[in-house]
């Protein structure tokens, strides 16, 4: 996502979650959600980063595209999978980006 | 931060950054900037994540507490060492938090 663009306001869904110790599937899924979800309408763009924790960021134009995106046949079985296999523990908040500021050296 | 406390709304300070080659100081600074917010009026908590993007989401109760928080002189010494130094580039994302879910296996 380029550092200034979209101009706020725009939305945010920050996930983060930790890991059960179950990796089967969790690489692949995980890839093909990334490139799915830049198929979707009004996807802006995605920051993602794991270490012990994890956190996602990805920007949407609306509630509407993160809705979409929420109910996706293939994300929502991935979702499924995500409860019942990988995930020990996660919270998805979904935010409103008010104001943003960025340094490039 | 504790999964379902507190309750929407609240506010998010989105910062992501990709780190120079530069290591002096940092980690000693990143760690002193982490125990200090916890210590500012209206702070509820903070995840941080780094690989070669960092991402870091603070969690506050009114952009008053941001504003607090940007302004601290401590702070305000760490950040201008950070466009020196540390950072090759960064944004801030200020955010409202509307909604939330969590789950817990």
């Amino acid at each position: 996502m380029s550092l200034n663009k979209p101009e706020p306001p725009y939305y945010a869904v920050i996930f983060t979650s930790t890991r059960t110790e179950v990796d089967t599937g969790y690489a692949e899924t995980a890839a093909r959600m990334l490139a799915l979800a830049q198929t979707m309408p009004g996807f802006l763009g995605v920051e993602s980063v794991r270490e012990e924790t994890g956190i996602t960021v990805s920007y949407w134009e609306s509630l509407e595209a993160i809705r979409a995106w929420r109910l996706h046949p293939e994300h929502l079985k991935a979702q499924k999978l995500g409860r019942k296999e990988w995930y020990e523990n996660f919270t998805t908040r979904i935010c409103v980006v008010e104001k943003q500021n960025s340094f490039v050296r």
